[in-house]
């Protein structure tokens, strides 16, 4: 199978934020944003993969700014690495408010697909092939993402999660 | 400041699949589905704080099940540990049909949310008080996670991560 | 058929006032409120009949205190009555500003929902054995309510109404 | 104060039924038509009061038929009688087929909204005129309508309730 | 095939502006409105064709005056002309404060639909028999406005459009 | 007032189609389609004229394609070329089917925005300055289509608008 790289899944997707997507302080809504970012994943892990994707996990979202009301949110994804059937996909968002000249970081996260033949079942993708610097921390950083989700599932040992222990070991 | 125990924060929420809720499979969206878990912990940590919350973090989410269109979503959380200003809340959803008599665990997730006063600055919360051994557990777990949380935030240095290097040797 | 008890279809919902919901005084909407007590009363009359059910009714909702942006909304539900096919299902729903600490009562409704079969053919229910006074009052007046829904419908002739009747004059 | 006719209340609403909007069996959901006709209603009482209105209660709603999938609804509303600050509005409802030339009768109901100033106080509204024998039918029968709310909510003792009494004897 | 009249697609719709409706000026979203717009229509050209419709084109849309949260939003549409599979549909938007007794034209447009027949194809629809002077000028101008289409997307070529050009010469 | 390049404005958007966008056939609603358009094209305005900006008008939407649920939508859009407090958008949109590898042009249009300054009121904007070919085709045509949609709209004599005139003599 022939490798892809991070380039050939990248998305983007902007929307305003309406008073419709807002809590009660004037921010644009925590779920609303899981929702936009839950979208622009799946259209990047169907790119890598030619398929039809569901949702597996989500983590790693952390909200360090807020963004207001009448602000635009720019959304960027794209996989990261796959693991046979499944996918990591990097998401980063920023709100920006255009009239005063500002661009924030909102927040980043960790979304994974699996991808589904036409029955439905989980079927093998594309390895990841990283170009610059940062897609090869992110490629290196998969397989510590990955023991974390499943040692803190509990579907993995800890003592058998190596990449994770040589990283807190060296850290 | 009086500890609180989880029942005292405990939530639940009722949904039923609609059509407007569904991907192309006809299953419930992830991205709705956040949106639903946000809402019901929202609401467990603001019982907990008696103040006003904003999401801060979402880690953990995997999606074990998918849950049909037309089936009940049954949404339980509760607010598992504090830390200061914020709080780890534990939501658990289960799907459920109804005619055919079949109840199966969808997935669980940790969400945090920070605490804000009326000038919408961070404001401290009250400290939990697990009572049966599951909420042991998951208080025990929440130093951990939120460890996880900063090691892979890259807030926190590895080797300062002391409760979680313990596990892994443990392990 | 064997009765279940009101215990058996209760169900609980926890929604929070988003500026989605409210009308340009910024309360909660009518129509959005009719909307959620549709879904947690179907629930409860699924629960009850173990099959699909479709509203039939909408009576007695009054609408006695506004909910507020922001504030918590709780519904409780379960069925008071069965007649053959259909279920007459009692809904509460309380408002609730946590970081003031105030719960009030926002109003009370009856929906009467219909069983169906997989054939979508109306399909008979189990009785309802009440437990709690609260309860058997409620059974008690879901066949004096029934008269007085057959009766403005024009389906029933005011004579033949026997409960109701005896209710006017008695009291 | 100037009584106003029914007609100068008169407000039609039309809608078609996209998936948005369906149940599980595909037809109109129940609570969405209820927030439609909450809609229509709340112009129709608008137009009479000239002012604000809140939604107060909400009866005698009975699904005849459901409404499928692409079929036109039309909702037609109007106030039927005024009491003080408050009006009792009748909304009646339809389906259409139109590739079929199908139409036909879906349901009826009363919702009864308070006029409020501009400082959110109930204020007093016009008397109604109906013109049609259809009108002077729904003027009478307000009264009626009205002593059930009441009685049924416990607001009114059945033996005050007279021409409640008297259309029961009557019968 | 007979000829209809306006008359007989003429179609009204009412609707609110909500919170949820609005941008960050509190006016009704120039998408929402196209939204209503292009429902409405549909409904009057599946009055005229008795046929499933789709939208084929929107024209001459011009917002002159915002519509306010809280106002009645007035929607008024009807078939000018049909080409044989397809309609213009010409609508009329009015915003309304009904307690400041203001009623204002906030915009009108031009929607194109193409009839469809059970199997998805374009079907013939009746040509359309205008009555009054209004309608006579909306029908004239029709051919002028699917020339200017049809010359602006490069489908018809400036000397073809013989109806257009004599209106620029006789100018 | 210094010029900006189309490649400044330039946004892009991409969306799923959800059960909750479709009509009867499966296909995405043109309403909820221009809906998105404004979306994006409002960004573009923004960013060209670093002000709010509010939709004028709405013209030359031909929609050539249907997009199918569960296709990927790509919009894209820039300024084409302002006129004083105004800016016209080009937007153009795709639908992507990604499994089938197929990727189709669903239909482009152009919407005018007008800018505001933080008093509401409208503002100048920067000129266009178009680098390729088909920017500089887009930025003659402008000229022609705000013609046009003077004229239509009976704000311009036919005899005045020369560049449309000369338009058609030259055809």
């Amino acid at each position: 199978m022939q490798a892809k790289k991070p380039s050939e899944s990248y998305t983007m997707m902007n929307e305003i934020v309406l008073p419709n997507d807002t809590n009660t302080l004037n921010n644009l809504m925590g779920g609303r944003l899981l929702h936009w970012m839950d979208i622009v994943a799946a259209i990047a892990a169907q790119k890598h993969s030619n398929n039809i994707v569901v949702t597996a996990s989500v983590d790693g979202v952390s909200f360090k700014e807020a963004i207001r009301l009448g602000d635009v949110v720019t959304l960027e994804a794209y996989v990261t690495r796959s693991f046979n059937t499944s996918m990591e996909v990097y998401i980063e968002v920023w709100g920006q408010n255009i009239p005063r000249g500002e661009k924030y970081k909102c927040n980043d996260a960790y979304y994974t697909f699996v991808a589904l033949d036409s029955r439905h079942k989980p079927v093998a993708v594309p390895p990841v092939e990283p170009e610059t610097d940062v897609q090869k921390q992110k490629y290196e950083g998969a397989l510590r993402r990955r023991q974390v989700r499943l040692v803190m599932a509990g579907k993995l040992k800890p003592d058998d999660a190596i990449e994770l222990k040589a990283y807190f070991n060296e850290g």
